[in-house]
């Protein structure tokens, strides 16, 4: 990096013996249960039972870390890191070790010996931490289990940050990855005015578990022309194995010197000059190390260093082998621990010599622990945003625009504040939410037109056709003390289903870190449903995402099916208030009838399910003869609709309506926190009648959560049964059986006797089936009677 | 593209007639429901009641099927097309009519006035074709309704067709997808000696359904940087709104010349040169159109051709405002529907002049119903591979390390052939398949290096670190008729949840369409499951694929879950055997006893479910008291375990023990036509007797399968339910209840009296669970018995 070095002598010295301290104690974490600082020769009882762990990775990591203490510390920055490659928990245990934020959160794990031994005996072990940076890592936010969304975290969490940087390390490994590739185009979304820095590191090691790298094999070239047109400006740090680590040092405190005065001057430029929106090309390093550096050049006579070989653990059967023994100590010993650590265990003043204190620590960062920073959201009144509702099924809304209303309130009132916001691929306005545009724009950093509408530099609402992207983005946001909410076509959440497993896995195991403060909830509206996908058809119809995060941790998911526009105000209230938690909502924008007036649906919704009376034919005092329950705003009308037909046919037969809007409070109460004991849900359901059940998704599910129940044998479910395709909403649901004249006929066929007693009102019931197929076929649109129906009350 | 134009007047002519028909047809399935030909002055009635479809991306993919004719014609080219933006298929159904391809395939549909009054009133319209390019579109092999997958198709359809052309169409704001993202490194792993070429179309028509993309509003030279840096040569043709399309039609024809001896050039050398390995940059194309290009420039002064607006249906009400009416016959008569067509609705001939013959017109080229091409796979004697099992549970084997031999024997035997491939995220090694490496190489035209092994550019095996990339190959690589497996990691099927949900949904269309002739299955081998992620721990495990599969058509989807080596090895010959469907198979990798000989296995496979009594102590002719089932390798094995204590330490239990392997099996017959008819069930489970099922995945799948068959009610199933961390083998199954000992105590308490008979060995059991925590907390390792166990009978 030219004639002037960056590093003094002195910084070089210190910068080298915080990096190899990490490169020891990553190793360590591998491989010692005992003689943690190699103060007699190794013997096998030292090494642990089960060798698990990734060497491959660490060494760049630890690169990082030794670094970015070095220019946290130079320029007070204020800065957190996501380490993305994968089995990257060794580095991020030991840095935060070295830096004594590990034994400050978890006081057993402080900079001595015995702390030292813990740290080693914990990794990969029964009852210990995981080998990837997981919720047990301080100053993770990012797990890199599953590998592809490090960059989306970290923009995510850089967002509305204006005074973070965000360093990113991106394993070429998961370069490979669909979400990861997108991801790259984050950048024309960031603001350099309101959001923070994003600083990607490329680390080329050049291997996956078995393979090379795609981007590590590129030409120089064509690497650079691709980093160029992701708008990036790339800086290049090389490594070579078994050479002297000073030149590498060198350019990498240089680039990351120039990297950071880059960003610096673009967010001067932006905040401070002529308002003339010039977008930057950011700066990012790519770091291009061995993999396994500093690691055994060979085994056996086999290149380990650099190759593949170096992924997981380099050096086997070393308990065994006493050949083995001898090359791992040889291997240790090279890091010198006793010119690191003191007899004690702690690190020597000239290792520490480089590390930020307190919160400028990166296993302390606040931003990396975000509950920390989580402030309440400001909820508007409902009773600004609700429907009048004098008679239930009289009039019309679509539930999503309403609440467009509502979050358009929260958006105006967190302009200040900055923490909250809308992502959604492409979809905000289709799903009716784009009142919020009156408040905010669409963010955007690339060229604009004439002709373009609510696209602007410092919005917060985030559309980009990519469900990863937008899942990365309020992942981040949220991890890092933020609220927010996902639309989404229902159908295409299924393309984050991997992203939302993660998620609730990191909550879940979040919960049980001491030190972890609660965050905000990730909130999906799930909307376009399988029900109303008139011109999109089969390929848009798929309600099953439901059913992927209900098989996860009970404490941690939710699922709400608000039947109309007030209970779907009221729930998403509720859930943007929640901690910790995973909470779906599945709500329609098209016209949807209104059956609760405010009250009655915050009293609906706290309930989670229940009986309504006004639409039933129960008598006072009496036994329903059928129970017809329904969740989802389609089947609900479709129920209704039922009731009404058979409160005008059958007036004599004593019909209960059910609505359920929590979905789990159908789950037994051992099962899940929401679930209902077996008295309260006999109570809705009765033990012993005949139950018809319309839900808006795969009926199983209904049987799933209740075959536990008394009412269980007598319960009947329809739902969507992948009968789809172009059509009618009518059309719809008598494809799937969910029609109003189907669930007549199946209340008929299933109380006692009333087939025979009906026999009239079954046959007319058929007919109405018949007629619907008749006339579609005809007109290619749906029956009057039912595009025209009204509640008759 | 220079002074010397590409085609003459007369060509130049002929094409604009065809792309002028085109666009005429495709307006025309959006709006017409009479009066196909405007021979009489347009009338609210010849309007479809409801308009329905995407008019914005047509004239794009129009003008890319008139192109191609040309260039097929000329080159008499094998060639097919990938239609990757959304509702597209106005283009489609177009092009394949005009060509007159429709009209064979589906008689009525042919080229006069009935069937373009067929074509258009078919369109988005309850009981007709939906917008997207799905299965009844004659050509497609990609459906476009979710977006992003249109490249890894194009690239999975030119692997081992070396004379096949694929141009693939990608939309801008499919571009935004991490799937497409990353699908253009597939380049990497083309060989030009044995697969054929894919010319990817990069259609800049600037939106999205309410914004711009974001490739499109890059500077020029960041977005050739891009596509240069992904390793093409991009060749630009730009289309203005209201200019005269002569200039695009001969720049079109230009830059597809161009590609075309491009790839042709490359082809050749690699074929006939030296043998020098030069991974080609092969030439593609970027298309910038305005969106709606020909459509009405605007409407009530607002701007629509070229914005967003010309998304969908760029003139609505036009039924009810007789100015909109007037302004659509205006668009429509445009075109000079008389130019085009004779009065009986006949292509005029010059329309036709570019069209190819035969099976060289797009919509009738074989690969794109690859069934037509589809021959049988050479599958070797499974004795040549079967393990000898002379008493169960005595040896251990590998089992996806012994398919891993035959699938080796596949892959030599396919070798000339070169209709079988393999696809995996890197870890085809890993997952235990390696043997297939003595045969054939790791795809690979980057860079090598010396210490690189089974790369090569002619390789069959894929691998990619991208669970969508390899899905996306496999699938292009079945719809194009050929044969394959794809090897995941269990936990991360999960990223390609949506992708398998779209491809089973294709697969369950194209059944009811006559013409699509049967492909092979698409074949999941998950490993690496739930139950043995040992290092790499929570966010590893997750067993719900098959949950997500058995949501979706019956007809379409299998599970089998083989619990040891031969029995893998006969699901593995069936699987490869069958059409149309999606085969999901569940097995591990690491060492697992032996239950069953060839022979056994085969009868067990074919029966999908059985007893198996060598491990239950049921007297010969009497009933058992309680039943042991279970599905999966590691339950299998704790189910053996249990019934092995049982038969020693309450020998008078009469035990059964059931064993599944096609879970579908469990469903009722009328909900899969696997399913067992009742009697068939309960001759298997009992009608009464207490089932304790030990079960691979989410438990709660075994209630949705079998809550309608007698002896639900007292079954109890023990499955993963998300107890999970980095620990051993046997601490999974005890943190999730499913190990022999609480299988035993299961099967205490529920067995009438056998509680309190046997307190004794219920108290034993609970205090092997207590060893084993105390066990495993202070050593790290499993209890020597449980690793020791084998099968005592």
């Amino acid at each position: 990096m030219g004639p002037q070095a960056t590093l003094t002598d002195h910084d070089l010295n210190t910068l080298d013996r915080h990096w190899r301290a990490l490169n020891y104690l990553a190793a360590g974490q591998i491989y010692l249960t005992g003689n943690p600082l190699l103060t007699e020769p190794l013997r096998p009882e030292h090494i642990k039972p089960r060798l698990l762990g990734h060497w491959g990775t660490c060494p760049g990591l630890n690169l990082v870390y030794t670094h970015m203490n070095r220019v946290i510390s130079a320029r007070d920055l204020d800065a957190v890191c996501v380490w993305g490659p994968g089995h990257g928990g060794p580095a991020v245990f030991a840095g935060a070790w070295l830096e004594g934020t590990y034994g400050e959160l978890c006081p057993d794990m402080g900079r001595d010996l015995a702390g030292m031994t813990r740290l080693f005996r914990q990794f990969s072990t029964p009852g210990g931490v995981p080998s990837h940076a997981a919720p047990q890592a301080p100053g993770s936010f990012h797990e890199g289990g599953e590998l592809g969304y490090s960059l989306a975290h970290a923009y995510g969490a850089a967002l509305d940050n204006p005074d973070l940087v965000v360093t990113c390390v991106v394993g070429d490994g998961e370069a490979e990855t669909g979400p990861l590739a997108t991801s790259w185009h984050a950048n024309k979304f960031l603001d350099p005015v309101h959001d923070g820095a994003v600083l990607p590191v490329l680390h080329l090691n050049g291997y996956k578990i078995a393979n090379p790298t795609v981007l590590a094999r590129l030409p120089e070239g064509e690497l650079d022309e691709l980093l160029r047109g992701y708008g990036h400006e790339p800086l290049y740090v090389t490594a070579v194995a078994g050479e002297d680590p000073a030149r590498a040092h060198q350019d990498m405190a240089a680039a990351l010197d120039l990297a950071l005065d880059r960003i610096a001057a673009f967010q001067r430029a932006a905040r401070e000059g002529d308002g003339a929106r010039r977008r930057p090309h950011w700066p990012m390093i790519v770091l291009r190390t061995p993999k396994g550096w500093t690691g055994p050049a060979e085994v056996d006579g086999v290149p380990v260093e650099g190759t593949w070989r170096a992924h997981q653990v380099p050096l086997a059967g070393v308990r065994e082998d006493p050949g083995r023994l001898r090359q791992l100590e040889e291997w240790l010993r090279s890091y010198r621990p006793e010119e690191l650590f003191g007899a004690d265990g702690r690190p020597s003043p000239e290792v520490l010599a480089c590390v930020p204190s307190g919160d400028r620590r990166l296993g302390s960062n606040p931003h990396a622990n975000g509950g920390r920073l989580l402030r309440e959201l400001p909820l508007p009144d409902l009773a600004d945003h609700a429907v009048a509702v004098d008679k239930p099924g009289t009039r019309l809304h679509e539930p999503t625009r309403v609440l467009g209303g509502m979050l358009r309130q929260v958006m105006a009132d967190t302009a200040e504040r900055r923490d909250f916001r809308l992502v959604g691929p492409d979809e905000t306005a289709s799903n009716r939410l784009q009142d919020v545009y009156a408040v905010t724009d669409k963010a955007w950093q690339a060229e604009t037109v004439a002709t373009d509408e609510h696209l602007g530099p410092h919005g917060r609402v985030m559309e980009v056709l990519s469900e990863h992207l937008c899942q990365g983005w309020l992942e981040g946001y949220l991890l890092t003390g933020r609220h927010g909410l996902f639309s989404s076509y229902e159908a295409f959440t299924h393309i984050v289903a991997s992203m939302a497993s993660q998620h609730v896995k990191w909550v879940q195991t979040a919960r049980t870190v001491p030190w972890r403060a609660p965050i905000a909830a990730l909130n999906y509206l799930l909307t376009s449903h399988a029900w109303r996908q008139d011109h999109n058809g089969f390929s848009h119809q798929d309600p099953g995402f439901i059913d992927h995060i209900l098989n996860k941790d009970p404490h941690t998911v939710r699922v709400y099916l608000p039947p109309d526009t007030n209970t779907l105000l009221c729930v998403a209230d509720h859930v943007l208030r929640t901690r910790d938690v995973v909470n779906v909502v599945v709500a329609g924008k098209q016209p949807c009838f209104d059956w609760l007036g405010l009250e009655q649906a915050r009293d609906h919704c706290a309930r989670g399910l229940g009986i309504w009376e006004w639409a039933g034919t129960e008598r006072p005092g009496g036994e329903p003869e059928v129970v017809l329950a329904c969740a989802g705003d389609v089947p609900t009308q479709e129920t209704l609709a039922a009731a009404s037909l058979l409160r005008t046919r059958l007036p004599e037969l004593a019909v209960r309506v059910v609505n359920v809007v929590d979905m789990t409070r159908l789950a037994p109460r051992e099962e899940h926190p929401h679930g209902l004991s077996d008295r309260e849900f006999d109570a809705v359901f009765t033990r012993d009648r005949p139950v018809i059940f319309a839900y808006h998704g795969y009926p199983w599910l209904i049987h799933r959560l209740t075959y536990r129940r008394a009412v269980h044998p007598g319960m009947h479910v329809r739902g969507y049964k992948e009968m789809g395709t172009t059509t009618t909403p009518f059309d719809m649901v008598v494809r799937n059986d969910l029609d109003r004249y189907r669930l007549v006929m199946d209340v008929l066929d299933r109380v006692p006797g009333l087939a025979v007693r009906a026999a009239g009102l079954r046959q007319e019931m058929a007919d109405m089936r018949h007629r619907h197929h008749d006339w579609i076929r005809r007109h290619g649109v749906d029956l009057p009677e039912v595009a025209e129906w009204s509640w008759p009350g």
